[in-house]
């Protein structure tokens, strides 16, 4: 009997991990520059705060969210989004009282129980930052530019940014109801899922991909919103044009997550065929009171993880991950394998990738298993190198080859390792 | 209303989270050297696994496990620990079939039920390893290698390795009758626990911390060896040796779980107090067949992140965590503010790790703020320079101060950073 992985969860296996370390490690250099620091909350919290904290009638919370009782019989909830739980951390931990605004990040595992997809994953991975205590309009312009630069960092090229302001509460209940007046005649005539849409949500009814068609002439929220939402917002708009990140105006675009005011934003991306969301994010006022701390506004973004990883490879982008060894050790009969261990642990003890043979294989396979090994050198020991206490430096793709003292093969290595990286950077 | 994290978790704040980054980061520079390549299986699996994976009797499995049924009625456990799952997809994805020995690390959450207490989380974190396919004893050896040298590039000190062969399961069980021979005759002078372990496996009654002293004519299970096991245990032995690693053989040294063979092995640290263990693995050659795979050997390791991140602070190792920002930009007036996201944006562009205000804060506040960010320099902007086209650079720990062109803020303070840093090296 096999055991398999859940439905809709992924093993990430080396030759694949490599690459998520590499947008790991983009995504802490980026937030290094831009000053947001790592916030690690729980991987499940109380199913009331995502309640509160996401939305009790979307969809996330009604259908999506793995909730179960704890052997303390209380509701627990996997995390299906990042925020609340961070929120709840700033609120918990008090962070509203300390004198600076507080720049936050978070890399980590999300789960939703959506339909089984290509590429759509129950436990699926994100990059968040959110930023707290602020409302100055140049915050949300460095939100963008954050996960812009994010992507340009990665070497991905085409992802655009799409701007909107969503107002206030107050501001988009008066759209509202200007926009149900357009939409309620045509009410027959929409898809199913529009349909729905127009009594809970009607301004998310805009950004339907089957009747985009229809809706031409609809009222833009952006012609509604009021002297602060437009201060707001032209400011936000100024500091993209002077910090040179490109963007569009989209009306349309509304956020999944209903605690959104003011700005929203999507990164756009041409995948293979269709242009497809790959992040986005935007202010929420509103949240942290609502999660039961002072009135302090938010901004942040989040950015799907798979979603980045399937655009490198669409992209072709293979940057050097530096996960090669360095040396295989190929080990010519017993004598010199019973050396091999104190030898390799020497080479590691100095910061080398050293690599060696466990299976007794000969040494023919040896060489085999030190090219698949990518490593760079193979050094090789037998019984006559032993008695000279030397060991035979080779290029693993053939060449070069010299005899080095054992007690020299560690400085050896290391200095045509730092030769050649520095070549390698003239 | 407030929103509490559940009980036993933790929130990992900023000022905690950088150290969390340092041990991960040790970690896998520690697996480069060694070669051991990241795997990231589930954050949950179906439960049936951990019931053969870790065995259906053992305390976590009986009392400790997170476990839900998902929206497809399948009954699934966050995972109480690494190994299970890693095996599970080594098998899954047929890894077996390659022709090296399969050497894979991880690093994540694990989730058990227990008792809230200091220092114990039901939401912990380990990093781990797994060889998969070898019954080379100097794989052994060489995992016991990678723990110790985790520990010492950490700068920890006093760590040490206590070493046993729980041999084969034949052996065992002809040890087990042996030591029932030894403990049934005392049965009524142990504590409770020892007595009701007696029955369900006598060995782990040798591990009592309260019963210690009576058991000082036990029987060893080392006088039990065959000679297979004595010629492996004999080896791993000796490579610990040639490479330098100490080691204390304590014959009384069981795992937790059920699966180990031949070697087993812990990590000790002197900490607050109490000498306790703060990781530890074997070689585990009947797993993989367990969960369905061909008969492969496997030996490895786990280490507990939450007790090493203790020792470090007990050590108070502070190492250089390079979290600080480079430059906080003071803007002095309104023209200075509206000009700052630009300048910000074009360091940030260059790899700086820039800050600045948000909250409209006075000169004066601003110079106190930068303070609290740790920035290297205060980069002053006001009018006067804005009309020169210039920026004051300025050390904020005072001192020097200099004037520099706003085209040219970028480079001279990358250029300072690195003298600094080579002069630091020196």
């Amino acid at each position: 009997m096999g055991f398999q992985k859940p439905p809709g969860t992924q093993d990430i296996m080396p030759g694949s991990s490599e690459m998520w370390q590499y947008v790991e490690n983009t995504a802490r250099e980026i937030c290094r520059r831009y000053r947001f620091s790592e916030i690690r909350t729980p991987i499940f919290e109380g199913t009331e705060l995502f309640k509160r904290g996401v939305g009790e009638t979307t969809d996330i919370v009604e259908k999506e969210m793995y909730t179960f009782e704890d052997r303390g019989k209380r509701s627990m909830t996997l995390r299906p989004e990042g925020t609340a739980g961070v929120v709840r951390s700033y609120v918990e931990n008090k962070l509203y009282g300390e004198p600076d605004v507080t720049k936050l990040y978070y890399l980590g595992p999300m789960f939703r129980y959506e339909r089984a997809q290509a590429g759509r994953y129950r436990q699926f991975h994100q990059f968040g930052i959110e930023a707290l205590g602020s409302d100055d309009p140049a915050l949300d312009a460095e939100v963008i530019a954050l996960g812009y630069a994010f992507y340009r960092e990665l070497g991905l090229t085409g992802v655009t940014v799409e701007l909107n302001s969503v107002g206030t509460p107050a501001v988009r209940a008066a759209f509202r109801e200007k926009l149900l007046a357009f939409l309620q005649p045509m009410r027959q005539s929409l898809c199913s899922d529009c349909q729905s849409r127009i009594d809970r949500n009607p301004l998310r009814v805009l950004d339907c991909k089957v009747d985009q068609d229809k809706f031409t002439d609809a009222p833009s929220i952006l012609d509604s919103l009021d002297d602060e939402c437009e201060r707001h917002f032209a400011r936000v708009r100024e500091c993209l044009d002077e910090m040179g990140i490109p963007y569009r105006l989209n009306p349309r675009l509304v956020r999944g997550l209903d605690y959104y005011t003011h700005t929203a934003f999507e990164y756009k991306a041409q995948g293979i065929g269709a242009i497809d969301t790959v992040g986005g994010g935007g202010r929420y006022n509103g949240l942290v009171a609502e999660i039961g701390g002072d009135d302090k506004p938010g901004v942040g973004l989040g950015i799907g993880l798979e979603r980045t990883l399937l655009l490198l490879a669409d992209q072709g982008i293979k940057p050097d991950l530096g996960n090669r060894a360095n040396v295989y050790i190929v080990a010519m009969g017993e004598r010199a394998e019973k050396a091999a261990p104190a030898l390799i642990q020497r080479l590691r003890n100095a910061g080398i990738a050293a690599e060696r043979d466990y299976l007794g294989r000969k040494t023919k396979a040896q060489f085999k298993a030190a090219e698949r090994s990518g490593a760079r050198f193979a050094a090789v020991l037998g019984d006559d190198e032993l008695d000279r206490g030397e060991i035979s430096l080779r290029s693993v793709t053939g060449g070069e080859q010299q005899a080095v003292k054992l007690d020299n093969l560690a400085p050896t290595i290391l200095n045509i390792l730092l030769t050649e990286k520095e070549n390698n950077h003239k």
